[in-house]
């Protein structure tokens, strides 16, 4: 299983990812979901993939070689960040073109999608999911962020916390809380997470970083959630019609 | 969609579920999810149906005629909750011998679950889930609870705090906070609650009340957990590595 997230907030954008990939229980591997497509000064657009990995994986091939190929349109000529979501969805539907019907004949999932975020000199940063058939929406203010994967058991604390005014710093923590809550509940997001902040208008990476199983911030992040949810749990009143102890 | 959740405590049990059913988003209903089979003195047996609402209610309907009529084998007359959870598994799979191959011609989901709970004279409370196909299995001391539906929201929460040593008045507080927390993500989970408390030995319904969008207690768990979230999101620390305008 995934676990994507990414929110925009007025300040910039934080995304983030877990980097397990499980192709059954005896093959559970590692591989990197997230990608920076950055030309400091220029732009700076992530990709997060969730989904079959042959499909996400041959997308980004595709669009890494017309970028080598300095093809009529890639990632780093677009001049918009929908046109940056609109490339990627167009490149995934070649991609699942060609494979597609040769997975459904042996029951593979062949469904994939890609969270894009980024800033292109010109515009504000921006966020889109693209769905596996090729079409994409933008996160509004209203619901400033996208998740892919296993995305209900981290999506509570999201709903509660995040508006776009927060800081970028309020929106890491809120993203490891989440990690956090999805972990625990499932064991296949596993374990490290890449984690990467985008200050507006900074047109570079603002902070990128790998956080593993002994990384002290996540392990404390984990425990004072934990301690809090529970005094959050006892601040809760009995309610008068079922006192301890009165019946 | 629906939401049940049932837990097992050393003091007893207590169940919960939605009463909102949807076929169709034009025809969203409610029917009453939670049905008690009880005899005081002698048993207190509770279910809590999840899917197919015409497997599940012709289910129960079927349960209802045997005990009228005073079949061989009833809910009434059973000996151990085991026996209940294997009747209404078999009663279940002559719902869906009957009906499964037609609702299937349509593309109908013809699935459903029950989660069983009670106690019988002569035994300890015990808590069941009972399969889509008529199997079943037994809450365990590990994971002294089940949930069935709309089950992720509100999971981690009961992961962080269920314990079996845990009061009947917190598994109520517990349930009221799991509920709240799948409400507010998922819409199609929806008010009133039906909230059931029974206390180990009683052989009887200790508490049964229905909880609809006027009630106060519910609002106020709402509003205290909502609070409590916020303090314990607050009391997590930044990391050392992205310390608020410190870059």
């Amino acid at each position: 299983m995934t676990y994507c997230v990414a929110m925009k907030l007025d300040a910039g954008l934080v995304l983030a990812s877990d980097s397990r990939t499980n192709a059954g229980v005896d093959h559970i591997s590692r591989f990197e979901k997230m990608r920076v497509f950055a030309a400091p000064g220029n732009r700076v657009i992530v990709t997060l993939s969730a989904g079959n990995l042959s499909v996400t994986q041959n997308t980004l091939n595709l669009l890494d070689r017309r970028i080598q190929e300095n093809s009529a349109a890639h990632l780093m000529t677009v001049a918009s960040m929908v046109d940056a979501a609109g490339l990627i969805g167009d490149t995934m539907r070649e991609v699942r073109q060609r494979d597609a019907d040769y997975l459904r004949q042996n029951n593979v999932d062949a469904s994939a999608t890609f969270i894009v975020g980024g800033q292109i000199a010109g515009e504000a940063p921006r966020l889109f999911l693209v769905y596996t058939e090729g079409n994409f929406i933008e996160a509004s203010n209203d619901t400033p962020y996208f998740q892919s994967g296993e995305i209900k058991y981290g999506k509570p604390v999201i709903d509660r916390v995040l508006r776009s005014d927060l800081s970028i710093e309020d929106a890491v923590k809120l993203t490891l809380v989440s990690f956090d809550s999805t972990m625990r509940s499932n064991v296949s997001v596993g374990l490290p997470i890449d984690l990467l902040a985008y200050r507006a208008d900074s047109l570079a990476v603002t902070m990128e970083r790998r956080l593993d199983a002994d990384d002290e911030y996540l392990r404390e992040v984990g425990r004072r959630w934990n301690e809090g949810l529970k005094q959050a749990f006892a601040a809760v009143p009995y309610p008068d019609w079922l006192v301890p102890g009165a019946d």
